[in-house]
Order: C-alpha cells, then structure tokens, then sequence
C-alpha cells in the first residue's frame, strides 16, 4: 500500500540532515576549489537541465557577486546541434546534473573539455558519465532521489555550489554551519493555508530578485510538475517589462522576500502587483514587510544561502497542493526521473 | 475615433520596409564589427530586458555558433543591487534596448565599462542614455514605436544583431538580401483560424529549439502582454525535463518548427506533446512535417535568420486574439512604454 507522495515526503523530510552532512564535508569542495584558485578562470560557465537549471542560476549570481567573475548559462545546443567549437581557455565550467546522466550536457562537458576549459561537475552520482567526462567532480551526496520531482538534490545542490564558490574566494564555510538546524525550522512552517487557498487556482506567477529569482524558478518548475499548474516565473525587474499586464485579481503571485537586497528590491514589484489586485503569496524571512494575503516565514540566514532554505515550504506547498488535488507527485503523468535529451 | 490596436497594426505592417532598409545601411555595422575585430573579444555579454531580452538570447546563439566566442546573458542585478564588479577585460558587452533608457541596462553598461569591457549599444534611440554610456552604438532605426507591444523593433533588433555578428565573422550579409520581400510574405500567412481557435484558451505553451527558442519567447510574452493569457515558453530540451506533465488536452501548444537542425531536433519534442493529447499549433518554414491541429507556414531562409520572420505571424496572431477577445494591445492594463527597473 502506498500513499499518494510518499517518496517526496520522505525525501523533503531528509533535508536537515543531507544540509548538515554536506557542511562538514567541506574539505572535499576546498580540493576541487584549490585546483580553480591555481588555475583561475576569467570566465565561468554553467551547463544544466530542468531543476538543475535553477541551481545553475542561483551558481552563477554567486560567481559574478561572490568571485567578480563574469558567467553565462551555457546552451547546449549551440555545441550538440549546431557543431560549436568555442574557445574556453580560461574558462570554468561547471556541470549541474543530478543524475549525470543527460546526453546533452554530456556532450557538452567533453567539448568543453577538449576546448580548453576547466570542467567541474556537481551531480548526485559519482558513478555518472558526467563525473567521468568532467576533470574534476564535486559529489553532491543526498543518497538516492526516488520521487520524480527534484527535492533534496536541489537544496543539496544549492549548497554544494555555495560550498564550492565560498571555498575558490578563501571562505571557510561559516555562514552554512547552521544550515541543518535552519532547514529543520523551515520544515516546521506551516503551509496548510496556501494549499487550501491554492485547491482550485488555475494560474500562478513566481517572482524574485537576485539569488532568490531561482527560488521563484524552481517553484514554478515544481508546482508545474507536481499539480499541472500554469505557473511562469519572472525576475521581479523583468515581471514588470510587460507580463504585469496579465496580472489581475484571478492571478495568484508567489513571491520570494528574504531579507536582504534582493528582498527589498521586490518592495516596489509587490505595490505594483497588489494595486492590480493579485492574490500575493509571500515567502521568506522579510515577507512581513510587505503587502500580501498569505504569508510563509523563512528562518534567515545569509542571503547569499536563502534559496537553500526557501525552496523547503515550497517544496511542501507542491506536494501538498498535488495530493489535495487527487495527484501522486511520486507517479506525474508522463515524467521519467531522467529526461534524455540532445 | 481609434480602433483597437491601430498602432500595433500599423507598425507590424512597417517591417517589411524596416527589414529592407536595414539591409541596406549594413556599412554601419560594418564600422563597429572593424572595433570589435581590432580588439577581439574572447568573451561575450549581453544584457537586456523583456523583448528585448529574447533579441539578446538570439544573439548569444548567433555569437556562440558564428563566432566560437563563449556567451553569457548578464543578471544586471548583481552590478546594480550586489555591486559586483566583475574583472571584464577581454569582455564585448551588447546591451540591447529599444529605448535606450532602462535604468539597470545603463548602470550596467557604465559599469562594465569602467571594468574594461567593449561596450555597444544595440537600441532604437541614438540619442538615449544607453548610446552615450556605450562605447560604440548601433542604430536599429526601425522608427517611433507607438504600440506598448514592441514588434518593428524587436524583429529590426534581430536583424541589427544579426548583421553585426555577420560582420565580425566577415560575411556580406547577403542571405539576408531577400529579408524585405520574405517579410511581405510572412504578413500574408492566414492566422484567423489560429485566432479562432485560442479565442477562449487559458494556457499556452509556446516551444523551440535553437535560434527559434526566442522566437517561443518572445511568442509567450507578446501573447501574455496583450491578451493576458498564462503563456510560458520552453526550450523544446526543457519541456521534456518536467514542464510536460502540465501539458494535456486542454493545453494550446505554440511550437517553433522551421527548417533546419533546431526543427528537426522539434520532431521528437511534438511526438511526446502529441501523445499527451495537446492542441498543436506549428509554426515555421517545416511545420508541415510535424503532427499538429494547425499550421501556420513562414517562409524559408537560412536558419540563423528565421526567427526574424517567424515572429511576424506571432504579432498578427497576437493583435488578433487581443482584439477578439475584447482587449486594446495599444493599452494594455497596467504597462508602460518604458519601464524603469534598478
């Protein structure tokens, strides 16, 4: 007999601890990131599908803030399908891929490679094509992902990658140490309200700034997969060039407002959201601050480390709405747990 | 006396002459395609936002492929919010904007600048903030824009985007001679029954693969700005890692299939959507290859330059459904010409 969702349940619920257990293997990042220190990029890329996608984002805002490096999402068509032979001497690339499985970042990791870049892979899967085709690999360790939507893997992802961007600018790890303790508190908030305020929504937007717009991103992605909602994630700045247009009093909007710059940035966002009559969600830890029906507290912690934490009522919030709506998010019609595209 | 979406009406039906005139003044891309020779870039960064943003993803493609320079879309915020500043010696910096004014995209430029990047600006205003910020500007003279809904300027962006990247790898821009004449043509394409049959749709998922990828983009958004409807595009690599769960009979699919390796690489991304019972809409120079409920044919020219017509039907299908459905695409509810966002 099985419940509806019990593997995601089970692997949102590990969470505190796959958080800690990363923390104290820190030394293993400080290797990898050490290699990056003697030969150090000029320029990072980042090559990753689907969630992982979304951990490549929150990446590369990390970079460009954390590092001063310049860095671009790669597109991996460019390589598979149109024959791309870009020079990459100098730069870092970094491969994002729970399963390391995925034909086409695989192709793209081995022709970065060959093209000179530094290749570093983050997966969940020391065993994976990707760890092999990448010069050095960064193991992810959440244990094995049952449930077909990413829960565990992604904040262990965030993590991992924060771990190994702190490490290259000589950061010892501090502002993560009670990243355990936290994600356990966030476990704790409680979501039942906007599962029911969500039962019978048909249209959601996302929205967040800065490191917290993969936030936004990945709980599209997530709402979308599990209850087969029309979701869109939009950066607070971009939400604004236009899709506010299709924001009205039947739209709900989930927004991500931690402390921090990016938080108070998405002030302005909300006024102008909430005067079109939305039905704002806010989640994180300011999200008292600012207009809103519904409101989901996040513990605070850096603002560099928010998204880890954010991402756990969400992930909460999907899984509840699915069940709520007769779903199995363990069993989404027409998803594998590997998506084999090139 | 004025008629629901007059202005954007009269400005889509400018292209054809925009394109054409375009073509001629290549000389003038010519010029800065000699700076940038004369200081090669070894990597590329384009910062935009809405439309404008999806002019910037096809020039990441074209820069990639073309040019074998490594690219990166820039997240202005981690300048303007994070302060970051990057190392960007080496660095070419495209920033495209129709007006030339988004305060981000400008502080952004300045900045990039000062940290020694090759900056040019790629707008529809030569007399903007963003032309003097810039070290070097290109005009896309597509006219005043009246419409809130860009569309003259977002296909003379391409174009402009195209022509100076064809530059730097030294082409004549001669496959895009006939650009003028083809863009008549791609206004004469039917898009009624199109019209027809969204006119009491909810959801739209738009989808492409390659350079055509911006045309669902800019699909989705045009879409959702003027008929507020809940659009999301996908890369047709991305639909298929989760987002195709959401997709099901009640599901308008918007999907870019036009000649060449992007298209081809479509047909396996239609057979799943297929199989989920969605309504197909196919749009391009193959859409007669794929399965689908409705064709909208565009004529063929060389790949890299699709989506500069294949967005011309998208407009007229836009206006069109916005107009059924009782709206005005000249106002939209709540959206401003220009839009301010730090």
């Amino acid at each position: 007999m099985t419940t509806p969702g019990q593997h995601m349940a089970a692997e949102i619920a590990e969470q505190p601890a796959v958080l800690a257990d990363l923390v104290t293997r820190r030394a293993e990042f400080t290797e990898v990131a050490d290699v990056i220190a003697r030969r150090p990029p000029r320029f990072a890329l980042l090559a990753a599908r689907g969630s992982s996608d979304h951990a490549a984002l929150y990446a590369k805002y990390l970079i460009e803030v954390l590092l001063g490096l310049p860095a671009g999402l790669v597109s991996p068509s460019t390589v598979t399908l149109y024959g791309a032979r870009p020079d990459l001497r100098d730069v870092l690339l970094i491969s994002v891929s729970q399963s390391g499985g995925s034909p086409d970042l695989l192709e793209f990791t081995e022709t970065a490679r060959k093209q000179g870049a530094l290749t570093v892979a983050v997966t969940n899967t020391p065993s994976s094509p990707l760890n092999r085709a990448a010069e050095f690999a960064v193991d992810v360790q959440a244990g094995t992902e049952h449930a077909v939507a990413a829960t565990k893997t992604y904040s262990a992802t965030l993590l991992a990658l924060y771990l190994l961007v702190d490490a290259v600018r000589g950061g010892n790890g501090s502002d993560a140490a009670e990243l355990g303790a936290l994600a356990e508190q966030a476990l704790h908030v409680p979501v039942q309200r906007a599962i029911d305020r969500y039962r019978f929504v048909n249209r959601i937007i996302t929205t967040g700034r800065g490191y917290s717009y993969a936030t936004a991103l990945e709980s599209a992605l997530k709402l979308a997969e599990t209850s087969y909602l029309a979701t869109r994630a939009y950066s607070g700045a971009d939400l604004l060039h236009g899709p506010v247009a299709a924001i009205d009093e039947d739209t709900a909007v989930l927004a991500v407002t931690g402390a921090g710059r990016g938080g108070t940035a998405m002030h302005d966002v909300l006024k102008a959201v909430s005067e079109r009559g939305a039905d704002v969600l806010a989640l994180g830890s300011s999200c008292a601050e600012v207009p809103a029906a519904l409101r989901i507290p996040v513990p605070e912690v850096v603002e560099e480390l928010a998204p880890v934490l954010e991402v756990l009522p969400v992930q909460r919030l999907a899984l509840g709405l699915a069940v709520a709506r007769g779903g199995d998010p363990d069993n989404p019609r027409g998803l594998r747990k590997v998506t084999k595209t090139r």
